[in-house]
């Protein structure tokens, strides 16, 4: 089982990772994009790298705006995993 | 404007509707399906018919579960765009 | 029913449409991606428009590849819809 | 690198996937759904299994038709990979 990343483990990852905010035992970003269209290209983008991760986010779209939040509920926390799901997620923006 | 359905047209409504409950100036619906992949091919289907009828849902995925939730902001609650998009979603599950 | 567009019609208006080349009673482009997940991307957004504008592209994706081939069939040829999705299609890369 | 199969072996596979068909080192298969919608909707399904087997279809989509070829390029032929692929979208059909 990957390790929660502690408080300050959190905040150091994220500095690398533009647009992503530390919460309450998960990180979370948001997107807007041009349209819907666009926002749901994005989505699939983001479903497929999680299927292949094996890792999934908490995706939430409305319109043109998508909100992804990840933590690893085995951990009960953020773990390196999601990290790794955030910085691909970024590569994909 | 489309007009805002009151309570008893809405509940009146959604009981041709298999899946979906009414909740505060909104209806939603969950679905759960066989695997992740899955959940994206509802949820690109949804997002097209969404754009095709220029009404768009409030959708979240995690994993194999996706929550639906309608509502029509600018009447400020639930109208026949809800129902009628409601209805062709039910059509592509 | 749309009019279909003679060679020279066809030759003058992709001179404004980047990467599209004339073939037998159709247009055609094809793009390369980073990779798979980023054309499954563009191929869901090009389906969106298409749906959105009633006109259908025959769409071939082989790993980071997509060709389109633009056609009316009911025109025999090309018409001022396919020009209209092209450009649709141009905005969306 | 997997084995090609002979057109014996391919034909052996073949008989336990329906709708299948052997061509000359590929194997293929069309399907055909109510709108262009639902076309997409597994088309995306079909993308997402394929990522995560990294094996990749050639894929071609027509309004509401879809053609799937497989073929397995580095060994000049069909494998147990494009095998397992068939059996894979079969499911997701």
């Amino acid at each position: 089982m990957p390790r929660k990343f502690t408080i300050a483990e959190i905040a150091s990852a994220l500095e690398a990772l533009e647009g992503w905010q530390a919460g309450e035992d998960q990180i979370h970003r948001e997107c807007t994009f041009a349209g819907h269209i666009e926002a749901v290209g994005f989505v699939v983008r983001v479903a497929m790298a999680a299927e292949v991760m094996d890792h999934h986010p908490d995706l939430r779209m409305v319109y043109n705006r998508v909100e992804i939040r990840l933590s690893s509920h085995d951990a009960g926390g953020v773990t390196g995993r999601d990290i790794a799901l955030a910085k691909r997620i970024n590569e994909l923006l």
